[in-house]
């Protein structure tokens, strides 16, 4: 009886406070379907055949636009993730130092450890890492490849570098030689507030700046892109060509027609509208629930909130105990690059209705409560 | 004066044997953009969401029931280059031995070399490399990790192996224990005759089987795939989804919907025809101008005839002649991992129409008679 009732929990009614995705309802489908008629009709010969890996010309054209560059600074990709995994492949030797914020994305640590690298993590306050720690180490002589960062509505944490932090930064990075990858899928996600300047507009000869449309129109079309330096780009084309020729222009061409009609803007303002409400939702309950045993951060946009409990946990513990509660959580000691992580949940909010981000936050701070 | 000439034959007509890409004509735009508004509609949350590295099911289905193997057997990635690139990047360490047809796919060259393998060339007869000369190396102690080939319609040779040596070397890869990396692109493109068995119906255990859409609906969905053993395709699925996530769902959906609704049947009808006619031309053309001063095989399908002039050639001169009679063509040492060459013309046909095929033949025996 009592496995009936878990079971049906787990069918029913779990909340996945795991990943960070769209919500399906967000997926402009109908638009994408009117795009590829009119696309393979005005470039079918072009998207449908080989191409260069340097990209789809008018999406690069367009993205080089928005950023002031001329179109060698720009290539564009399969996801900004395997972007980041060319670049590492190129540029990572065994045993190089690559600094990162802890925590940071997950998936970035395991590239980064694949390619043979030494990953330092230095620890985030709400307006970025411990810069201090950073030249420490630096003064140290540990000096990094690069530094990868995820500047705006950090994954997992929400967090933003302040404007004051990337400038001591760059200037570190001047000094010591080392580039910035500035990893900025959610900087077109803010939902009210200023955004500081990127680091590739404040240093674009330091900075190698990756994106994607993933979180702005739809992950299932692959499409990411990174800005550059000419001659960074031009080697990682030659290695993108080596590797897999092209990909695939005809989400490309989805993608520089869902900006050129205009229909990129309207929807990042729908998703705007739609997030808040859930950003909204997800801090009120936060405020109403986790006061006095747990930290967490406010960001003003992006997927994700990261918290910190204020009592020492055992991950497996936490974890079987929320899906008992049907809630699944994810591990944050993944986000950790060296050690910690044990009282960090990400709380992604972009998939979940205001009801279950509520539902989901307060049997989390069940959860919580008997873990004491 | 001569300059305008020049010029003229260059923009005009220059007649490009360099690549093997299928014809404009042949790409079924109007179908596939049909084809997204029926998957779209049907299959939208899916393959516009992040999803499985291991592909879009319904087509992983597709594929694995016409191989006659369970679904784990099967992995779809973004064209079966970058399926080599990752098979090699997992598998291959530093001065490990590959054996490879000689000449070869060039792009394959340049991946396993990348990965750091010695790559072993074998030379080519018209039913495949020389069996002895393996047996004699393996004999000798080099042992490979995998002999990658192309057996039906190569690239270059267009050479087909012949039943009797691909079990004679399934024999070798039991006894030395080596994979077959068999790469099958233009298998399905078999204009007459009688296919042998592939490596993989004659041992699946030994086999890793890679082929591709390009060749069969269009490059530009970049959609290829993985036939083989469970745990081989669960390595390169988790070595996948740390690199890129998954590859997009939208087109390996396009290609399910083509397959399904027997539209890619009928268009690899159309598709044979068109091409016979242009093998043909080639064969016949050679034929009236070649006899005596090359050789060169006669494929019944695919895409490439490989011929060998008998006199030797300064490559160089020989591109640079060919160019100015307004004939573009591949540098045949590309093809020769180890050496050799020199005197070795691809002639992929199947972009060309008959008269530009004769055309460019006609252009080819005047220019290699100026050579000599």
């Amino acid at each position: 009886m009592k496995r009936g009732i878990f079971l049906r929990l787990m069918t029913d009614t779990l909340i996945k406070f795991t990943r960070g995705v769209p919500p399906d309802e967000s997926l402009p489908k109908e638009e994408l379907a009117q795009l590829t008629v009119e696309m393979l009709s005005e470039y079918g010969n072009v998207v449908l055949q080989y191409g260069s890996s340097y990209g789809f010309t008018p999406l690069r054209d367009l993205i080089a636009q928005e950023r002031g560059v001329p179109l060698d600074h720009v290539m564009i990709g399969q996801g900004s993730l395997h972007l980041l995994d060319l670049f590492c492949q190129k540029t990572i030797r065994h045993r190089d130092i690559v600094y990162v914020e802890s925590p940071t994305y997950d998936r970035t640590i395991t590239l980064l450890r694949r390619a043979g690298a030494h990953v330092s993590g230095f620890g985030l306050n709400s307006d970025g890492p411990d810069v201090a720690e950073i030249e420490q180490r630096l003064r140290g002589g540990d000096r990094p490849v690069f530094f990868y960062t995820v500047p705006d509505f950090q994954n997992p944490s929400g967090t933003v570098l302040s404007r004051q932090k990337r400038e001591r930064i760059l200037e570190l990075a001047d000094q010591y030689r080392f580039l910035i990858i500035e990893d900025v899928p959610y900087r077109r996600l803010r939902y009210r507030g200023e955004a500081p300047p990127s680091f590739f507009e404040l240093n674009p000869a330091r900075t190698v700046q990756m994106s994607s449309f993933s979180k702005l129109i739809a992950p299932g079309l692959r499409v990411g892109y990174v800005v550059a330096a000419p001659e960074v780009i031009a080697g990682l084309a030659k290695y993108g060509e080596d590797s897999y020729i092209n990909t695939s222009f005809l989400n490309q061409a989805l993608v520089y027609g869902f900006a050129r009609s205009g229909q990129l803007d309207a929807h990042l303002g729908r998703l705007k509208v739609l997030y808040c409400e859930r950003l909204d939702a997800a801090l009120a309950s936060l405020d109403a629930h986790f006061r006095g045993i747990a930290r967490w951060y406010r960001p003003d946009g992006g997927f994700f909130i990261g918290m910190t409990l204020s009592k020492k946990q055992k991950v497996g513990t936490l974890l079987q105990v929320a899906m008992e509660a049907g809630l699944a959580l994810s591990d944050g000691r993944g986000f950790f690059p060296n050690n910690g992580g044990d009282e960090f949940i990400r709380l992604p909010f972009c998939a979940l209705t205001p009801d279950e981000i509520r539902t989901g936050i307060s049997r989390l701070a069940e959860v919580v409560k008997k873990m004491r």
